[in-house]
């Protein structure tokens, strides 16, 4: 049970308790666009409360922040500007303030069931920077492709290693992915040919939208990174390992990744992911003064991937992790991203890097699942999988929970396409 | 002498006759922002000639495409649409027309001497994409810094491999660029360290703006790329070797690039640069069917590299060399791009690579040039350089000469500042 209430109706479990109010962009059946929250499954519609003057804290209010397509503007006015936009919004929805509550046009104007709602992508992302920021992510990584007495690699453990995304191919969770066609090239074959990937993997990563941006040249500090973090979205880093392992060298993932990649609509605050921020792992041997901090940087989010095939009637369980066994924090690697000067801008997208624990049934991905394939799922239909195949669907889920409050950010989900011609 | 002339003047060995009509974004003493083309030194606000009714064509009026601080809706107009302006363009240019000529308050409203306007970024960059396509650039990157013996590497000739780059640090000519800091490890050291980049080098390459996009799923075949190539400018992709080289193993380069790349601010369309194309490499072994095409898809294009110290009056050429000695075509590194279904969207940036040719006096950064530092460069004022110093200026330009016509993309340039805290 969550500490305050709200007069929406909140279902047990559910991930948008009035703590929650996270933000996201929907459309309604009628076109309109706008920004929104939501508690249980109702969404509310900010720039419909705008118009309601319902939202008219001169902090706020006169911008255009909520009548819009993006949460660019939102996520650029800065961390006193969210926090008390979700003071106004908890105050106007707690159960016992009728201001809201009883005031029936407003409510018809501004209420919408998230079922009414086609979620948009939240924001336009400038820039995508996918890290790699999981040890056993990176040691599985190293075992399978490099060498297995030496899989991390010299730079790992000093560098938040990351590198560039491609921005035009983030969609929002829902949207197929098609099988992408490239070049690869078998072990024994001469040459490469070109056709539909046959490893067709998937990442589970934590991906956060940036806030205020910082001037090219000037750094972000690491202990002022987080004021630069806006919230977080589960995000599907889909990967054709195939693709992927012919073009890596020297430049890194391209092709292997661009043909892609899902986040979730609703992005949840730092401010209410605030009770399950948490040390992380320890940083051994130390990390450089640039990127030490004494401010705990983790969070304990609990995350899960479900795979269900065209003969599963629901999805199945097959990782379990959690967020916090990651060795790099998003302040770092924030404040790695700008050590050099690099200006960020508002919803710019962070991912990072593939999610896996220690154990077999905690790797983010198939290929570490599978072991490259060594080791197929085996799957409650009676079928099994090394790689995705066509129509199969992947559900990745992440939430809090902590002294009876729970704190989710729903989901990111996406069917397999075949291949074009 | 080009064979048309215009009623404005031309000056000897402009970059900028009449057929040339590049377009830029230009921002006036006044504030105010606009598309513009230009003729010699004059600017023409193409803004201020939708308004004077001079470009009153349906095919491109009423269209916000010139009254903009971008050019991402004319680069996404489409090629029949950029033909018909400049075709326009071309009419009221040109010397006997008395239309625009003799029409005093139309031209006093329109032209603007080009030292008047501050160039902006052409395009809001939605991706920027760094290829590696130079054949002598990624061999002489392989014997420095993998094996001399096999210095290009297996993938090389069967893709064009590139990378995705950083959009928020690109910046128009005449920015300074601020000496990054970050992380470097010396080859005799244990442990990395952080400070102001010692090796700030330079990478000599040649950019295109996409046109039209494509939609996500959905590749763009190799006959038809071209057409979704609006036009090109220099770019110039400063690089930390240092802190590339301690960064890049697996992911690829990052920080040591993201910095800030520069680009010129006049694209020059590949329309005006039709006299230039001509047969590229051969390219052997024979590339993939989808890479295939009978079209020339290469530039004779000569580029040359100023550097100038501050104790220097003027630039010293420190290299020589034409962008038709790549290996890989734009065409080629776009329907590779977008291969795996990958979508563009009007106004991405795409850049080269570094422009090498096979002789030391025409490689294109400086890495190259002194040869990792081992034969540093000698300039006139009796300085010498392996690499930038600060206070240092690099200029670039770029420029096609053929039966008496020179059409230029102008040059771009920035100044080496010093590091920041």
């Amino acid at each position: 049970m969550s500490e305050k209430s709200s007069w929406i109706e909140v279902p047990d479990h559910s991930d948008f308790p009035l703590e929650n109010l996270p933000f996201g962009v929907g459309k309604r059946l009628n076109g309109t666009v706008s920004v929104y929250t939501r508690v249980g499954d109702m969404a509310i519609d900010l720039g419909a409360m705008v118009a309601c003057d319902l939202l008219a804290d001169p902090r706020f209010s006169g911008r255009d922040l909520f009548q819009t397509d993006s949460l660019n503007a939102f996520m650029g006015s800065g961390s006193s500007v969210w926090s008390a936009v979700r003071y106004r919004l908890t105050e106007l929805l707690t159960a016992g303030n009728p201001e809201f509550r009883d005031a029936e046009d407003n409510k018809h104007k501004c209420l919408v069931p998230v079922s009414e709602l086609t979620m948009q992508i939240p924001s336009h992302i400038g820039d995508y920077t996918d890290f790699y920021s999981s040890i056993e992510h990176a040691t599985n990584m190293g075992k399978m492709f490099r060498d297995p007495e030496n899989a991390l690699l010299p730079n790992w453990k000093h560098i938040p290693v990351g590198y560039n995304g491609r921005s035009s191919s983030i969609v929002v969770s829902g949207t197929p992915i098609r099988r992408p066609l490239g070049q690869t090239k078998a072990d024994d074959a001469d040459t490469p040919s070109f056709g539909p990937s046959k490893l067709f993997d998937i990442e589970l990563e934590m991906g956060f939208f940036t806030g205020p941006g910082n001037t090219l040249g000037e750094p972000i500090p690491i202990d002022k990174a987080h004021e630069h973090i806006f919230g977080m979205a589960i995000v599907n880093d889909w990967s054709a390992r195939d693709i992927q392992k012919w073009e890596y060298v020297p430049l890194g993932p391209f092709l292997g990744k661009s043909f892609g990649t899902s986040v979730s609509p609703w992005v949840v605050t730092l401010e209410a992911l605030e009770p399950f921020r948490v040390q992380g792992q320890p940083q051994d041997p130390p990390v450089l003064p640039y990127l030490q901090t004494s401010r705990p940087g983790a969070y304990d989010l609990e995350l899960e991937i479900l795979l269900k095939t065209p003969k599963m009637s629901e999805g199945h369980r097959i990782c379990r992790t959690n967020f916090a066994s990651m060795y790099w924090s998003m302040s770092q690697q924030l404040t790695h991203q700008t050590s050099n000067g690099t200006n960020i801008r508002p919803g710019d997208l962070y991912a990072s890097g593939t999610v896996s624990g220690s154990t077999e049934d905690s790797f983010g991905s198939l290929l570490e699942l599978t072991w490259r394939g060594t080791k197929p799922l085996q799957l409650p239909s009676g079928e099994e999988r090394k790689f995705l195949l066509d129509g199969d669907e992947v559900i990745m889920r992440a939430w809090g929970e902590k002294d009876g409050l729970r704190i989710g950010l729903d989901e990111v989900r996406g069917v397999v396409e075949p291949a074009g011609d």
